[in-house]
């Protein structure tokens, strides 16, 4: 039986363990779950067992790594395929459809959290392993799988862990499913990703809520000073106003401009897709740079005060907001980090107590743009999907890609098999049941063509 | 035996009503203590009509209205006594040193849920009453008390209520004792209240909330936008941007000139107490102005996006906020609330979809700082605290002293028994015994005055 054929057969079976996998509510973020996070490690460490890895759960200081492999032959190719088992926080509950941890299969798609992000992408390439395991009792070249529990709150704990364990992670060439291709039945190869730094700001007013007619008009309203100082964080171009944040932009390059020439871009659809009136971005640029190669600044969450129905006349002691920085190619998030901070120091008004908390930062990532790696990812997607991929950049980041390459000096394949409105992050996440059958598939092909490449 | 002496030899009595008064949990917000509401109610019935009013439990579409009155003479004056019996929720309960309704007696203050909002007030005039009654037999004027149960969640009905029952409700001079006194040991008259505009923004982005990284950079975030709008509302001299805002805004009148200049103001003191680092208000105006005189713009609450613990790295797909106006006399609430929609329209940024919902506005109010039954309420002030009131206004709204104005043409003289720093609305309210006592007496006295009035 080849391995397509095996693939075939496994349809159901696969289909309903990623569903299990599903099942376990592993956010991340939220401290009621960590028995859950917990739980959803162990059950991988079973399977991955089950399927003859060597595989044990490796302690962090926050959620633990699960790692498993099968070295078969010292003189072939390694690879080290990441993903993680975490998943975003499912809220708002009351826009699910189903409930966020019941998966179910709508028009072909799997629902879920985590669907697409990053359950059923990691888990096309533990099918593929058990697939060439269970076709010919062994594997084209020597696995590692390391499966981390927090990706979702930026990864802290893992390059610590990486730093910690780089013999045990010795590899060729590093795999990583955990994004899109460019468009439904058109695969691509990654090669850059933007960095990411995250702040919170508290604004900070009277010591209790007071009456607003008792007290309004004398005191700075800590909700109207945090929406002055986030209101000046970017002029009316939507540019970032931040003391030196372009600085260090690189312009688009010639290989850039040559690839994304060929990718077809329609703004009005887009626009439609996402229902909203048109797309609006920094002046002077098109749409796949103002995603790919042009840093921005957006406010996550904004909370203070009453939110309940109707009024309250009150002015709140506190308002807080949420806000990530995505940085492009020698941006430094550090440096960003503190600008920013300085910047909110100097918008803020009087009368209030202006807090920032400077959270984590990583640097955008370039990936190979050719050499054998590379062609086998090709070759293999080529095979998964039945069409040629091409190459794009991904607005989102995937810190670990940088450590990779700083602790490993390893460089990293970003072969996404979901769709960019899968809902990643969205309430009704899906995963397109093709793109998971493909993604299977390309999977496999891959650990044969990694196999195959004369180091 | 005089009134005053009567007024002595009951204290003991009268601190003991008030204790079984309090002790009723009448919270009206909280479905739960509906039943308690009634009792409270009850109870207020038997202790008017054990005095010798006639006495009656009238229905509204919410918690009743407790109505009592004593006609002595056609010929006489009538007063309208308002109050509430109602009282806010008392949570957080782990911040009361004594249960919110097991009133006690604390370094010469009643420390309970409604000790000074509004029953240890209310319950002052029914004591000065009471004290004509056993002492003389008889009323120096007509008297009618109506005492509600839904001030503390808006009066929703009693605006109709006073509207039906505006032959019942017929009187020379509504009284209402239900705030506070300019400092302690200074009495005072309350000549005007601030009125009232509520609005909230909804601004939506994309039909979903999307991933930061994916598509940040080529929409609009509806936080963002929200910020920028409320940002522009004010501008840096703490003045709203709301076009024709100040435009009917009367300057301070000579008669306020003169009587808040009498009124001593600390602003370090009151930035201290409120634990802020300074007082931040429009330019150009005192303290006393901003509060009493000036109209405002202040944000309630605000929210959007995710609101727990830690990052979520997404662009929400909408925004609300909450904002009250604080007008002054000759503003119109439907004017403003007009201009504020058009201002925040004009405001609106691209790529999103902005929604005004303009609610409830109440005008200001201001009532009579001369004539006869000013003089009255101000001797009997003298008489009560032993020292001369001074005027002053209030920036809140008590929007039924505008329904008594409107509906059954009536003035209202609001002498208010209590301190700013009770702690109404907050955990361990307290009503100090003295001025328990001196508004006893004033109440006492006041009946006298009234009914003196030549009309």
């Amino acid at each position: 039986m080849s391995l397509l054929e095996a693939l075939r057969d496994s349809k159901q079976k696969r289909l309903d363990e990623l569903f299990t996998f599903l099942r376990f509510p592993s956010v991340s973020a939220q401290s009621k779950h960590a028995a859950d996070i917990r739980k959803c490690a162990d059950w991988l460490r079973g399977r991955l067992s089950g399927m003859g890895l060597k595989c044990q759960i490796m302690e962090t200081a926050g959620h633990p790594v699960v790692y498993a492999e099968k070295i078969v032959d010292l003189n072939k190719p390694t690879v080290l395929i990441y993903g993680h088992y975490d998943v975003q926080p499912p809220e708002p509950f009351e826009l699910w459809r189903s409930g966020p941890f019941s998966p179910t299969l709508e028009n072909g798609s799997i629902v879920a959290r985590g669907s697409t992000d990053d359950k059923g992408q990691i888990y096309a390439h533990i099918a593929a392993v058990e697939t060439h395991l269970t076709t010919t009792g062994t594997l084209p070249l020597n696995v590692k799988l390391m499966i981390e529990g927090e990706e979702e709150i930026s990864s802290a704990n893992l390059p610590g862990f990486i730093e910690k364990h780089r013999d045990l992670l010795k590899a060729d060439i590093v795999v990583v499913s955990d994004g899109s291709q460019y468009a439904p039945g058109q695969p691509s190869v990654t090669h850059g990703l933007r960095g990411l730094v995250f702040i919170e700001i508290k604004v900070t007013g009277p010591n209790r809520d007071v009456h607003s007619g008792s007290f309004g008009g004398i005191i700075n309203n800590p909700l109207n000073a945090l929406c002055k100082i986030v209101a000046g964080l970017k002029d009316a171009d939507n540019r970032v106003t931040v003391e030196g944040f372009y600085n260090d932009v690189l312009p688009t390059t010639d290989f850039e401009k040559r690839m994304w020439a060929k990718l077809p871009t329609d703004d009005r659809k887009f626009a439609g897709e996402l229902g909203v009136p048109e797309l609006v971005g920094e002046s002077g640029f098109s749409t796949l740079e103002r995603i790919w190669r042009r840093p921005t600044l957006d406010l996550n969450g904004i909370t203070g005060g009453y939110q309940g129905e109707g009024a309250k006349t009150i002015i709140p002691s506190w308002a807080t907001c949420k806000i990530t920085m995505r940085l492009v190619p020698n941006q430094y998030p550090k440096k960003i980090m503190k600008a920013a901070s300085a910047k909110i120091e100097a918008l803020s008004p009087k009368g209030v107590t202006v807090e920032v908390f400077e959270h984590d930062g990583v640097p955008a990532v370039e990936t190979p743009t050719d050499g054998p790696w590379l062609e086998a990812a090709g070759r293999a997607l080529k095979t998964g999907f039945g069409v040629d991929p091409v190459f794009m950049k991904e607005g989102g980041s995937i810190p670990v890609v940088q450590v990779f390459k700083e602790k490993l000096g390893l460089d990293t394949l970003l072969i996404g098999f979901g769709q960019k409105d899968d809902g990643a992050h969205s309430p009704n996440e899906r995963f397109r049941c093709e793109d998971f059958e493909n993604g299977c598939r390309t999977a496999t092909a891959l650990l044969s063509e990694l196999g195959a490449v004369k180091r």
